[in-house]
């Protein structure tokens, strides 16, 4: 898992300020942060759908999108994913996130 | 970040059928499928607005809400967090992942 | 107001079964309640964008386009606009629903 | 529809700056925009969720929801639900719109 989301974090950073014609990221990054973020949102309805109505390699495939765009939405930001995966941890650990979630409800 | 998100869906799988009472997590899963939509769509909002118009901090916050979001999602569904992320590999490699979106946009 | 909205959902609703390739909402109902459902998702999430960090007439523009995706959803599952602006009366008046709103926070 | 709609709007430009604990609005207002744009995209989330997977009702009472926040959002931009409503108008016509739509697709 390590592998997958670092090497992306890192494609993904590497794209900033490139060609948008040479790829995907890179026009996204052209379009700047509102675009990212319209996609994020919109990636996040179709994960919603694929749950309730989907197969589950649709849901798959929507929630890798989805990931992707947050991944990408993180570094037009120059937010670390790590940070994010940091703040989880913090939570008191694992199980304590889940207790402290508890009393966000 | 392997430990991290490895660690947590496993905590969030021992939750399904738990007490609703003790954990958050299982709350969730007692309000079902719909209820956990909503909340993935409603940190994914919140992730939009954070990336717009506040911290770095309150970014790496609701990144980290979405994220933990998205996991009991797809334990609900009980769909492997490992499945999207080899679906985000078998876009032939990373890079060519990055490429292959190009052509979705 | 009565005339744009009312116009609006009998112009959709007449699109229903009609040449995907004639108009834009035929196509949509060709694609199905969960493309309609997705891009009302979308253009919520262009509406919040805009609200937070465009203009007044971007914003303008993108409310207009998540009201008329949301006429289309409602068409989709043939419920009446009309059920819909009753249900905001019937909460025991308009002041009367903004109060109960308040016991639904 | 035309006094549903306009004396909601009424109602709820009425709050602005109001107490925030008389009425769910003038709490909504005084949480800001950013908590307003949040309501929004939780509201259009439930209601794909509702259109996808639950009774008529509901659909009914989530679409009633959403058209509500959406008039706050607007209220807190000073944003005319009016200006929305003629640029519905704008396109064309009514059925102008819905082919101006398709080229937009």
């Amino acid at each position: 898992m390590v592998d997958t989301l670092s090497r992306l974090e890192d494609v993904i950073r590497s794209r900033k300020g490139g060609d948008p014609d040479a790829s995907y990221v890179a026009k996204l990054f052209a379009k700047g942060r509102g675009k990212i973020a319209a996609k994020l949102g919109e990636e996040a309805t179709e994960t919603v759908i694929a749950a309730l109505s989907e197969s589950d390699e649709a849901l798959t495939g929507e929630a890798a999108d989805l990931l992707f765009h947050l991944l990408v939405l993180l570094a037009e930001r120059d937010v670390p994913l790590g940070n994010v995966l940091a703040e989880l941890d913090r939570r008191d650990g694992v199980s304590g996130l889940v207790e402290k979630a508890a009393r966000l409800d």
